[in-house]
């Protein structure tokens, strides 16, 4: 059996494995778990990841593996070529907190579950889910800046993307799609330029997915 | 030179690397970073540390490494004795998830500068902020206690602590903290119990750290 892999279009944790999956060559069956539509929160999919989040990757062996980064260390692991991190551990350390500046100090503010909790609970007007969406890209991206315009290659792995862009393609994404200007960080959108003529981050893109209304329209 | 970690006694991310540390038996002087006073947004500090967060640990060649993930995974990998991961490749991943749901989906959430911005540009109540905070660590132990519940040892690397629970027992002293109650989660609590009697544990307890007013008082 193939690995599946559950996600969402715009899930971007979704989108990062689909990137690494695509660097690494490796075949994975997409399931469409609608986030809009509460799918993971349903019995079926909570048997498979009781974290009731996405994405979750299961094996040929029936394991499931939930947490991108958890997910994205395995297939390092188990996969090793190409590599997506840098070889030498002090290197590996600072990619790794890079890539975890957002995992968990951009992304986790801004998702989907975090906004509806604004607008609901906490009876936010849309313009002030927006600041709050601008305000957590913006910190985050300001030391992200200031640190990849410091670097001495254009890509992490050299001239090849790595598992800093696996992290910072899907935000970048998500920051334009909700209108956030990127003016002030030119050394994250020329990565992102390098990284869209990879034809594993343009088939990992939102608008390529089978659940996207876009590839539908 | 030996290491220096800087940290604030109340960072839960400064308390996981403290806990490793500990178990790892590595000797690192301790520089409070007063978050309260936002010493971590002074010109010193970001020179360290761009992304003006705790922890940092600054090794003996002068390198510094950020992000309590990208230092943990770093001290597994240089100081591999004790473990903190298990060996089988599924086993760690599984492990990883647990951490990671943890790093990601409760504690961003829940650190002093977004609970800063609520009450601040959002201008919520208390009141609507001791609920937000109740909400994401509920959400994210009733996953927990789920999979905790139906593990097979009572601690992550058999009758010994590990990287689960270094992420774990921060979080469960910042609950307490927030007055959350924690009669749901029988297995949370009992890990919580039995890790106490270890003394990287309470070593690394805020209220052992030299900068905590208990410490003084």
């Amino acid at each position: 059996m193939t690995m599946r892999l559950y996600g969402y279009y715009r899930s971007t944790a979704a989108y990062r494995v689909r990137i690494a999956l695509g660097i690494k060559g490796i075949a994975a069956e997409a399931v469409a778990v609608n986030l809009v539509d509460a799918q993971q929160r349903r019995a079926e999919y909570l048997d498979k990841n009781p974290q009731g989040l996405v994405p979750a990757l299961e094996l040929g062996s029936g394991d499931v593996l939930s947490q991108s980064t958890a997910i994205l260390e395995w297939l390092e692991e188990t996969h090793p070529e190409p590599r997506l991190y840098p070889e030498d551990p002090i290197a590996r350390a600072r990619c790794r907190a890079l890539c975890q500046h957002i995992a968990c100090d951009i992304h986790p503010l801004n998702n989907l579950r975090v906004l509806k909790y604004l607008r609901g609970p906490l009876e936010q007007s849309q313009e002030d889910v927006d600041r709050w969406y601008a305000h957590w890209v913006s910190t985050g991206f300001v030391a992200l800046e200031r640190e990849l315009a410091a670097a001495d290659t254009a890509l992490s792995m050299g001239d090849q993307p790595g598992m800093m862009e696996i992290f910072l393609i899907p935000q970048i994404y998500n920051a334009r799609r909700f209108l956030v200007p990127l003016d002030e960080y030119p050394a994250l959108v020329e990565r992102d330029r390098l990284c869209q003529q990879h034809a594993a981050f343009s088939a990992a893109h939102p608008d390529s997915q089978p659940d996207s209304p876009s590839a539908n329209g």
